[in-house]
């Protein structure tokens, strides 16, 4: 039996694109004698179609897909991931589930049992979990079992669910298990996810076909890295990351013995290519599923921007970019200079667009209502928000789409300007701490200098007043980062932050500015996520509380 | 026995201060002869606290609260709501629990069994379910069933979970039923509300006692109504809505006949009159738990801004809301003559802040970009921005506010500039249709003319060129709001408008133009929640996917 592993890319929705993308495929597969091709979970809809769930029209279209998808299947079988009808007299209206398509026809459905609805997960708003006894599938002689992504996930010592489906499973001795996932990345995520799948064969002494999604959805990057695991828990075969996939493979070859089918995939990157890999197939997804060609993003010569510019145009290419200078009475001359340079240096179109005139306009028109007042934050937060006016007025005319390019540092403490800086359809580095976009910057920079050395080395300034330096306002980032990722990622409390060592007043000040500033991150865009705790979706927070406050 | 329902509102987070209340409360309760009070639904806390309870630091606060509240229970009793951690090896690490307390300790916990995960709950992101039995307490003799919220609420023919806590509790035989609530409104729910716990108490023949919250949070309006319900399915006593209430009873009144211990308030406002309510309420609380007095909003002579200037009035005072209109070349002379008037009438100052110096200036800052290019919408929507500009200058300078304007019908349709009048730290009438705006408009000049008239009469329009109507880019309001309604509360598909006669190629473009603007809706402001199904967190849709558009 060979079995085909399909790691396709999804549009969510998109029942028409998503069931020829599948349906070629399983073509293509069968030209490569697979008997049985596997698709990700969800496949049929794309994941995570949130509350289109919620409609029946989406449902009816969904099932309609797959029993198309089930026609295409005339002398190969085929597993595609779809909602399926609830038509028990209990419990929610849906299942996630596996269908199992041969003949024709939609032969077995099996629904998942674990429901994660935790980070940005939310798959019990949407599905009853499976109440069924497990039971193996049969095909040309073999027996298999099918489990969809979370079902193997509760094999901690500290287990999330009450049931753990392996162990129903593995009594009934499948001659495969296979997984359909839809696994988002984070940058710890795919050493993870090989953990609990050797962890599984290992335990269960048993084969593992793993199918995971790839491609962006929204803030959502899927990575792929689909893979085969043998009985004795070898990662035989593991697909290509960021990238569609499509491998055929011998069953017999990881029945009885190690594996050893195909060429395992060594990572060449460590974790910050593997972030710049996703940041890039973020941006690319993000425009190609929207529709977009080219983005516009104001370019300051400090290091935000720069790094954002040089992902746009890797995803983009350099000519779909277009960077805005935008200096002000404050702006210094490095500053433009560093900005030219690297426009230059990465092949972009840029303009200069002074925003001094605009700034004494609103000086003017405001007088009579600010005489008297001294130069603040009001006026800091205009100039941003000037720029804003003139970045969109582009992006509206000529059809741009504007890069957001603050970072987490910035957004978790509200160091940016509401409908200023804070602007965007995208935010590219909004996962990322500060020192985190440091470290991106020499990444990028690791064969020639395409970053200006001056934009790394430079004090971070916002440039809003004269002399201004972010360390006039906030803790060095060094050690701002290090307390708001104990904060964010590890959820510790201010008595944990002091034993780590961090002065209390600090810690008071820092967590104050987090938990103030909801409101602002309320309304930024959304945000590629690369972190296991992004803001976003996947970190729920009230703007009205008083904690920690 | 004599048993106290304390309708309290709580601060998210605010331990200090709830526990302040909560004991101020059971000393008040004692006073009035009280053997037991009641509290509502994680009222130690506050409701929703999100991902605040994934903070060991914030339940472990919340412990303390108890325990400091248990000690104040000397001679009377209480049941408060707070989270409890999940000791078994299994399952989430949290219970949503009611603390029974009495004699200065916690005497017995009871943990939620029916988890909501729909709409705007996400109970199940952080709370295992109740497992247990289900065992009755005891007090003074007598033996009673403590319930949380949607523990009552698995009623209908329809059930939503395999489990049903009355079905166990009732053959217990308890003398009554307390019910810990923390029940949103919208402007059916009261009435439903009612109907399940009188579906319940005739079903079951047993009193309930149901206590809820009262407040606002955010965009969540907690409208109170505690009630008390006999065992014949009369609903005996209806607390206060949209103020905290403490009413004390005597249970014997309700044990063994139809009861008539107090009086039943009859809501004399309809449905337009509880969303008015709700709104003030929701404004007023917004402010007061921010911290902030004073607000600030655009004037433009329309009704939707009109609407929210009144009802800011209503909620801050007079003195503490300050209008703003800010002419444009396109702005019409009744349409500033109608702001005046509305000023005038709720005795709110204003000022007048023409935009066209600063939209000159922007027009020349693009000329070398725009040169030779028509006026469109880009235009439009930079005289909104400049407006955004100028508002969140007065507002960073002064503290105010700015209220955001919008409603749900152009917020659905996409009808609104991102960082122009889409701006604002709280959205008043974004869950409000356009023709309930109006409704609402009439509602304020019930008995005297507060809105001028012709705010009301006159076509809708943005005035962001010459003679513009929303009716030149949208349907009517009165087929358009049908449709909205039809596709977001009532979940239509396109063939079910169609069914229903609407129009196919109209259904199909204001579908689409629902699809193709979720980007806009995730950077919108909160929403003051009155309907069943409003935009924010109680409707997650993808961005980037490709059904219906």
């Amino acid at each position: 039996m060979r079995i085909a592993l399909a790691q396709l890319n999804y549009h969510i929705g998109d029942f028409e694109n998503n069931v020829a993308r599948i349906c070629k495929t399983i073509s293509d597969a069968r030209k490569k004698q697979a008997d049985l091709v596997i698709f990700s979970e969800l496949s049929v809809c794309g994941y995570p179609p949130r509350d289109f769930l919620e409609f029946n029209d989406f449902i009816q279209k969904s099932r309609a897909a797959v029993e198309n998808i089930a026609l295409e299947c005339q002398g190969i079988s085929a597993i595609v991931g779809a909602p399926s009808v609830n038509h028990g007299p209990k419990g929610k209206p849906l299942f996630n589930s596996a269908f199992f398509l041969a003949d024709g026809k939609i032969r077995n459905i099996v629904h998942k049992s674990l429901l994660p609805n935790y980070d940005i997960f939310d798959e019990y708003r949407y599905f009853e979990p499976n109440h069924l006894p497990y039971c193996l599938l049969e095909y040309k002689k073999y027996r298999f079992a099918v489990t969809i992504c979370e079902d193997l996930w509760n094999i901690s010592d500290d287990p999330l669910y009450i049931r753990n489906p392996m162990d129903e499973i593995s009594p009934l001795n499948p001659d495969f298990v296979i997984n359909i996932a839809a696994s988002p990345f984070h940058y710890d995520q795919q050493e993870i996810r090989k953990k609990i799948l050797v962890r599984n064969a290992m335990k269960y002494k048993v084969p593992f076909f793993y199918v995971n999604h790839v491609g962006g959805q929204t803030e959502l990057l899927f990575d792929g890295g689909s893979m085969v695991v043998d009985a004795e828990g070898d990662i035989c075969n593991e697909m290509k990351y960021f990238e569609e996939d499509l491998q055929v493979f011998n069953l017999n070859d990881f029945l009885y013995k190690k594996g050893n089918a195909g060429p395992v995939v060594t990572r060449k990157t460590g974790k910050i290519g593997l972030i710049h890999d996703a940041l890039v197939m973020g941006i690319r997804e993000y425009f190609m599923k929207m529709g977009f060609k080219k983005a516009i993003l104001g370019l300051s010569g400090g290091i935000d921007s720069a790094v954002t510019l040089v992902l746009a145009a890797q995803a983009l290419g350099s000519d779909n970019v277009k960077a805005i200078l935008l200096p002000s009475r404050f702006s210094s001359d490095h500053s433009i200079r560093d900005a030219e340079d690297l426009a230059r240096n990465v092949h972009v179109p840029y303009e200069i667009i002074p925003i001094e005139s605009a700034f004494k306009t609103f000086e003017e028109i405001l007088s009579p209502q600010f005489k008297g007042l001294p130069f603040n934050l009001t006026e800091e937060n205009m100039q941003a928000r000037i720029r804003a006016v003139i970045l969109m007025a582009l992006s509206n005319k000529f059809g741009y789409i504007l890069l957001n390019t603050s970072n987490k540092s910035e957004a978790a403490v509200g160091y940016g300007t509401l409908y200023g800086d804070m602007c965007g359809g995208l935010s590219v580095l909004g996962d990322l701490y500060k020192t985190q976009v440091y470290d991106l910057a020499n990444y990028i920079n690791r064969e020639q200098e395409i970053i200006p050395i001056n934009s790394i080395v430079k004090p971070p300034s916002a440039e809003l007043r004269t002399n201004q330096k972010d360390s006039d306002s906030l803790p060095d980032y060094n050690i701002l980062d290090k307390i708001l990722y104990a904060y964010i990622e590890q959820h510790k409390g201010p008595a944990d932050l002091v034993k780590d060592g961090f002065d209390e007043t600090l810690v008071n000040r820092v967590l104050k500015m987090v938990n103030t500033t909801e409101y602002k991150r309320y309304q930024t865009p959304p945000i590629l996520r690369v972190s296991p705790k992004a803001f976003g979706m996947g970190r729920r927070m009230p703007i009205v509380a008083k904690y920690l406050s």
